[in-house]
């Protein structure tokens, strides 16, 4: 156990995961270091100590770690080489650089599913565009089918549905990953966390529903409307996953299951994530707060559910670019159980992510009509 | 209604109810700026939007108050005239610079109730400890009876038991209260918030558990093991004081229940309160975020409890100063249901407050069974 009154917690990124992050950790009177581009990100608002950096960057990941007793993400896009040079010097770092690395390649992240038995779509591996155009001429593979960047793809961003000839012309020209198109019935995501004990707990399954456009989670629902014996697969798998990798922290798994009943490993994050949002008016512990526990080897949390929730995304309008505004919040709040999570970031930009909004109520149909009536408000006064 | 991304929230004060109050203002995406000595204080560690200086001096009030929209307190010790001043400028001070006044005076405080027909212990107000003696002899007064200082009391501090003779040399020398020495069956507290509207709402009865030798609250707990006529005067009474005294802002109210049943009222605070911390774990609106819903004109949340809650405050050891430690840390986040908020203090004194303990559980057996987990986790690991 570390000491939590004298050791120093670094995070790489100073977005509304780190910002929720430190919220969570102010409660135990634990305040995290931060590195990102700019100090008037969202984390840099409610702390001090932001370093101005690129954590992508070998030497600012680096001199940013050296006086850090643990070091944590709050994004797999890191500088991992940095992360390993500060390993060896003793600095932990978790999740552990290895795991990072094996993420953040979605066709690593591909392979280490099919190694280990872990069910997931079948794919291939392209380094370019010219090889995909070969073996759809040859017929090794067929539309539909989806396209998915090895790195950098992040938000929906870096995934491509490609579904005739038509639209070919856009396919990736960079190392991808080619997947099966899934016949989805839903999407379905856990979050477990595993500290150094080697104790693994997961938060309850929830059900996403998406944006068709924005290719956005458009609000997620707990509990998730699935036979328990699913539900218990998934935490299940999440468990095996959290062991098999020997995570020390937390990670989201982002599942599909298909029409016909199978369970599919749809992608990973070793991380805080939008699909555990829910955690942080509905679970006895947040998301945030057994991230913290898990990498200061504290013990974990319960992930038990008081309520049921709704998380919605709160994006910037399709059609505007300038200063954030929020003037729907007054009129939203008169609605009981609506809790509204606000990043602080300035600008706002076609569905970018400015806060979530989570609403709770005990009966599952209020809940519904609830969302309702936020979405329309929001509608109508953006 | 305000602006809420352009308007300048500005509490005087940057001790654990700034911090959390701005913890809580956050999750709405406001950033309050705070005035107080330090600005390593517990706000000041959150915040970048600190000014060092004397909330109790006229000059440093004036200038803090002048740049911003809304203006509120963590503590009634400030000073008042340049409260006055600034309200006659056009900022808004809630709770009302006249508020602040009436209850800063425990003289003042008693002469409303009785004024006003809010039921109250009897008292005499007396300018010296001379005074106070004639009166002893001359056989107006007698043993037992409390001796509160008019001003300057807080957390126990300035209030006096006089039980015989013996004790009439500690009496203090300047203005006070002498009360009548209640026979308390229980101490009870509710919270009560008003908005611009009009609107009120209360959160539920808690009751409160007192340390005899620190004179500090040990813990309290909802729901109060109390009658519901009893809860349900007490949150009428609230209601109406906040009516009475046309409140903009959150009120705290303490309620002595006597022997023979009586219901009276202690003594008040215009603003979030130790008896309150409880809403933060257990209810849907936290006392933080209603305080803010308050003084922004916003609507009032709902003040309704997912969970039964213990309360317990973490006193500094009262044989050490020095840096403030947690080592029981660590043990008691083992307890299901247990949610430590600390304050960040650097430094231990004798009872002072460094920290609180929500213990949430549905079941009220196991809530005391947790209570007592942690107490002892505490003892023995100091």
């Amino acid at each position: 156990v570390i000491d939590l009154n004298t050791k120093k917690i670094g995070i790489l990124g100073a977005g509304q995961l780190g910002r929720m992050f430190a919220l969570a950790s102010a409660n135990l009177g634990i305040h995290p270091y931060f590195l990102d581009k700019q100090s008037d990100f969202p984390a840099g608002l409610i702390s001090h100590q932001i370093t101005e950096g690129d954590f992508t960057n070998y030497d600012d990941v680096l001199s940013f770690g050296l006086d850090k007793d643990i070091l944590t993400i709050e994004i797999e896009n890191v500088n991992t080489d940095a992360l390993l040079t500060l390993e060896e010097k003793g600095v932990q770092i978790y999740p552990q650089a290895n795991i990072i690395e094996l993420i953040k390649d979605k066709g690593k992240q591909k392979q280490f599913y099919k190694e280990n038995h872990f069910p997931s779509s079948k794919f291939i591996l392209y380094e370019n565009k010219i090889e995909v155009l070969k073996d759809l001429e040859n017929g090794s593979i067929y539309f539909p089918f989806v396209q998915k960047l090895r790195t950098e793809g992040y938000d929906g961003k870096g995934v491509l549905v490609v579904k005739s000839q038509a639209d070919s012309d856009q396919l990736f020209d960079k190392p991808s990953v080619i997947e099966e198109l899934v016949d989805i019935d839903k999407e379905l995501a856990v979050i477990v966390a595993r500290n150094k004990k080697g104790e693994t707990n997961s938060f309850p399954v929830v059900e996403m529903v998406f944006d068709p456009i924005a290719n956005l989670v458009d609000y997620l629902k707990y509990p998730a409307n699935l036979q328990n014996q699913i539900k218990e697969k998934c935490r299940s798998i999440a468990d095996q996953m959290a062991q098999k990798i020997d995570l020390i922290g937390i990670l989201a798994i982002e599942f599909f299951l298909t029409k016909s009943g199978e369970l599919l490993i749809n992608e990973m994050a070793p991380r805080t994530h939008n699909s555990g949002h829910f955690s942080m008016d509905a679970c006895i512990t947040s998301q945030f707060e057994q991230h913290l526990r898990a990498i200061c080897d504290l013990p974990l949390g319960s992930t038990e559910a008081n309520t049921p929730c709704i998380m919605l995304n709160i994006l910037g309008p399709n059609d505007y670019v300038g200063p954030a505004k929020y003037p729907w919040l007054p009129e939203i709040l008169k609605i009981k159980g609506v809790k509204p999570h606000i990043y602080g970031k300035k600008t706002s930009k076609p569905y970018r992510k400015l806060g979530h909004i989570n609403i709770i109520h005990q009966n599952d149909l209020s809940l519904v009509t609830n969302l309702n009536k936020v979405k329309s408000i929001i509608k109508n006064e953006t």
